[in-house]
């Protein structure tokens, strides 16, 4: 069947990537689909004054952004290669359940921290219009004094506007530390989100339209998926209002008290989120009632149809069916006008039905 | 289909209007459309014996009031002018990102405190009843210690009581401050919801009755669109309600402890509001149930009458069927009473039926 | 339609009173409609040994009861007179929000301490039972050091039994302050909930009676205004638990420490009331179900009586009009026991359907 | 109707017994039915040593225990003798406020405490099997140092294991005080329900069987009956959780600390309880989509017969149709294999509407 | 009927073992099936560098690993020989009331700390495909200073991924103390959760793609009982997350600082686990609206064939009718081409009901 070729499975959102079972914790084995062929490590090392990037460059040539005093994001794209990961995560200090974490695509969003670093784990959503499916990108960030660390499945992100005004130097952003630089790109992971809420509420305005004039059961499995598609939506960016409710209170060092204000704002942000997602959820159910009545009332339409044209021509048939009988003695048969008076008779029932249905608004 | 350009869409109300990405925090960009073609300043300036009101002025003169000892309520009418609004927000000393948030008409309400000055977020909806849409506008409440900054999408508000009472000098309010003021000017708001849901309950009963008289799908629809509004309404008053909690918990300088009172009784009334509001959703998913069961009921009725008509004619159909066959042995056709006899039949058989429907409560 | 003149619209219950928009705070309005031509004003005064009724006084004739070191209970019918009411708040030193709640019969329930009163608004509710619909009635009482001050919309109550235990110095009442006088009104009123409980409990029994032998949109739509009410009640109880929670939590000095057992013992009851109509809510949704099922039901047992007669006389109908054919040629027509065999392969025919539609169990 | 007289009907569970409106509080009232002719009193008194039964007991007899140091279990049957309750308030010291609670039969659970005695009130359900209803008996224990007071409605309970333990010396409870003495009947109470929640769980088991294979409007009733029977095991069970959490986080100086872990037992017990109701709860729920689907399946059937057999005659009866009529140029009436040619087409349309529908599954 | 051999009764796995009632609690009673013919006793006793495995042992070979400084794990299979249990107890000091709950198998999961040892009760679930029906195990684990001490209903278990690393010393295991290893053991469980959420998304995924192209009131039982196993598993895995919570915050003694970090990843896999089941359960909600649906559009299918064929020939039937009538005065009957041009009108009808039904897209 080539609709289940077209859509996305619901239940393929919710579920994880097949764990290891048994296996020590901590050990680091990557689970997920494999997005890109070798990983890519690049750089951009900035302070207020100095801005270098790096592109493709090997693991050594990062060592020495550690040490230094100037703000360094360091970004890998790609996870499959678990010994660099290993090597990085010695090399940066990371814990191995973090790095554990990190390489389970499909882990909730959360935010961890440890003696002197964090975790952030949030996850970057598409949606492809053409198949109206939601893929996700797990970005996991690790906050250290004066290094930003993410890991992305793939190349490719939100990020671009933050890279750019790193380079112009716009706003505050090159003053600041490496904690504002998380809170931007958490910022803009949050701000994508609405570009999904936006594409989803076409999509249900659309259905919805569809519905009413051509309901279909192809229709209602499309709202189902869509149901789903929000239900996933809720269940990850729950977490993350978690995460940066964490953020806002937690005494972090690592977060400077003038980083709050933003802290606050993203905080209303994915309140704003989440609220869109519950009243998208809440009109989405309302979409199975239309549904169902559009249904309901094809029926009734269909059955208009049928009552209408059996009500007018069974009594009419009976009426033919009586001078049809062969018996010999049968008056009106004989009569000269019998026959048009038949026809008027018919006339009459017919007109009088149609007169009943009319008055009924049936047609 | 016209139904459609004369209804608002649901996911309309929840959408947020389009953001910027990747840009930085606190950048002034006018989120929302242009409701009016240049802003005008106006403001009243009043203390217990003084009563000034200057409209369509230069933003030069309001800086006067910003060290008077009087009190000014200063209000704009139209945002989209970023470049004014940022000279505005550096004259008072208003915080960026609280700029931001004043811009951004989607913002949902909320109640924020800077160092010296405080800023609240409301909405104040208006009912079109001709297209039975919401629409809501974003109003923006600064307090500072001696003044009121409002920055409201477009001219018409719902405040000319309170002009009226600052100019007749009726009631309380040119004793008190600028806290006072700005608690009026948030009841009046509130004090418009209760119009709404006249409104809106109105609409519920009319709903009602026509569900019952002459279902439709497009009266489902209107009901699903009623709901969607109050799903709004409910997200629109819910922060409201903690915005309220968090003036009168909040042991802000900038509100007199006289004002608590005050703030106690619109609390009272947001409360009252939000609970009008469930009881409306939890109505209006019965209404659902009221229509499916209306539209069964229809679909029932005529299933009755074409059972009913089928049910006498088939058989008195069969019976002239009989003897308008052509054996050339059928006793029955020569018998002289034979006609006769079989109208008896056929009388006999559909008042039999007609007996059996009545007893059934059919018709 | 009468069907609605009959009947409580579910809206009218939840909708406030038009609000006044823009009035100053505090501002002495009669909300509701006037249900008393002109207010009464009665009291009662005790103690131990004293007891003393006077009925439709002057305000003059209470002020003497304000400093007394009895008991007094003084009660107003009536709330349209504003400036009496006026008069009264200055005599006994209330507040003028508080005197604003009592007048706005739409309040919900609430309980409010001053320096040395406390406000508590609770609803009284009656059963009309010949039109099924409830009506409410906001009753005011101002508890001071020594006195009680209520205000009902009209004359009528729930408070005999009091008035008759204050006379007759039966139980505690009498050696007690006008705490434990609050607590037995509202005692009383919360009693005569179980009454309309009780009331609501017969309807919902009858309508489940009805709604499964003779289902009806009507029985349906009667439903839909009992969860109406329902709804109701528990937006008029909800307020009244926390009322109680405060009262018994609060360390109002005006409550003495021994009534505090009482009040325990009425929170008790408010909960017991709230459980039972959450108890009925949950039932009235599954009355929408068996109605549901009912509908369905009749459709099928439609349904049966047209498939069988359908399917009986169709094909006996056909095989009448295969010998009513006119071909020169039809052996049949001329064999001597035609017209009994055709006869006899009718009956075969139809008793086999029914045979067929016996077993299916369709009748 | 037998339906009615069989079934309990589901708001006599959550109907409260009638209130008495505006007596004193504290008036020692019988509310519920008298279910004994007389109340009966009998005690146990123990310590490790000693056992001692006596049954059908004067008050009087019963007043030594008060002071004894061993423990006593005095139990009353039958609640309505009202002078007797009073009377035995009045001897063992209990509040008038709590004898009315233990009178009240329609009181919900609860437990409270006083100066030197605690009250715990709870219900034993009994599942009369063949009229498929629940039965409630109020149980209330008093608390003191050294004694136990049950008061039960009528004799009969499900405390023979706790006598048996008690006779039998088996297990630490003659070792141990009154506080362990409550713990064990309120744990045997609680064992009971688990009895209950089997017998419902067969009932679900049975009703899912019959609802598929024979849908009826009863099924659904009973199932809308077991449902209110399952919200009155939740409204009865789950203050009962409250109070075994007050019972084991209180600090009653009256239960041992070494009581506790057996509490802490009891309350595992009871949310296991409240568990199963839930799951129960959300099953039968399950059960009318069951029952609803079976119907639509049921009614698609009966129109894929009626289909059928209208698709299949009717043309067949047209082509008769054709052939009777009395055209007197009908040149196929003339041919000599016309009859049997027209047989031929019937069969080719019968079989061609057979094969069609074959081919939807219809059949 | 064959259906209800096959699958599991959704109540079956909510219903406890049943209960002892009256027994004294700490009464040692196998409640369950008895599931291994005799229980079978094994260690691991290991160190940093010791590693010994003893399978099928008595009692007493258990007894000298309780002093020893090296960790030891004590396994049995088999729970019904009360016995033997009551002498391991009493030799290993384990609390009476513990030891009832490892042998009562319809226990919910639970933490719970004694002086110098804990108790924590599990499910291991496993999901048999082929009868699609969830098996739960109970595993009650105790741990003291330096042993675990496992109780399984049967052998097999899903831990032999935790032998072999402490047979290969790979990981931390060898290193670390019995907290770690209950810890390990505890992971394992909710791994193995994993592994029936796959197969049971496996057959949602089925089920979705079945109702939409076949739906059957059977498949609907499914979807029915699926929903139980999935209430089923929140019910299980509830506790689970509130038992690993309780074992993060408690600041018990046995737990090492350092195994802290494990075990909130531990309790970020169970809210993984749980998330998962609450998005399948609202899947499963959804099912029932699209198997609901699709009945819908398959009774208009069938409708519309029957409205078609009826309304088609109905009218030619009563065409054929009026002709077959035998008036003598019929002039149509002798007009030449008669016959014909009935046909044409006849035609004509035909392929005018064809276009409208085309029209209205019915076919």
């Amino acid at each position: 069947m080539k609709l289940f070729t077209q859509i996305q499975t619901v239940t393929s959102l919710f579920r994880s990537p097949p764990k290891k079972i048994g296996l020590p914790p901590g050990s680091l084995i990557h689970v997920g689909e494999q997005k890109v062929e070798r990983p890519i490590l690049s750089y951009i090392d900035y302070s207020e004054d100095k801005y270098e990037v790096n592109k493709d460059i090997l693991l050594a040539e990062c060592l020495p952004l550690r040490e230094s005093s100037t703000v360094s994001w360091i970004n890998m794209d790609g996870l499959h290669d678990v010994e660099l990961l290993d090597a990085f995560g010695k090399a940066f200090d990371l814990h191995p359940l973090a790095l554990e974490d990190v390489l389970n695509t499909g882990h909730p969003p959360k935010f961890e921290e440890f003696d002197d670093s964090a975790l952030i784990i949030t996850k970057m959503l598409y949606f492809d219009e053409e198949q109206s499916r939601i893929d996700a990108e797990q970005i996991s960030l690790f906050l250290t004094r004066n290094n930003v660390l993410s890991f992305q499945e793939r190349p490719g992100d939100v990020f671009d506007g933050v890279r750019e005004r790193l380079r112009r130097k716009s706003g505050r952003i090159r003053q600041r530390g490496a904690d504002y630089l998380v809170y931007t790109l958490v910022d803009s992971v949050v701000d994508s989100y609405f570009h999904i809420l936006e594409k989803i509420g076409d999509r249900i305005d659309q259905l919805e339209a569809e519905l009413i004039t051509q309901p279909s059961p192809e229709l209602l499995q499309q709202v189902h998926q869509m149901k789903g598609q929000l239900i996933f939506l809720r269940k990850t960016i729950w977490p993350m209002r978690e995460q940066v409710a964490a953020l806002l209170h937690g005494e972090s060092s690592l977060f400077a008290e003038s980083t709050n204000i933003f802290l606050r704002d993203l905080y209303d942000h994915t309140i704003q989120v989440l609220d869109t997602v519950e009243s998208f959820r809440e009109t989405a159910s309302g979409l199975v009632d239309l549904y169902m009545s559009s249904v309901s009332q094809k029926t009734n339409e269909i059955m208009q149809v049928l009552t209408i044209m059996a009500s007018i021509f069974i009594p009419l048939t009976f009426i033919a069916g009586i001078y049809g009988m062969n018996f010999e003695l049968m008056p009106e048969l004989k009569w000269r006008y019998g026959y048009p008076m038949v026809w008027g008779l018919m006339l009459l029932c017919g007109v009088g039905m149609l007169w009943y249905f009319k008055r009924k608004k049936w047609f």
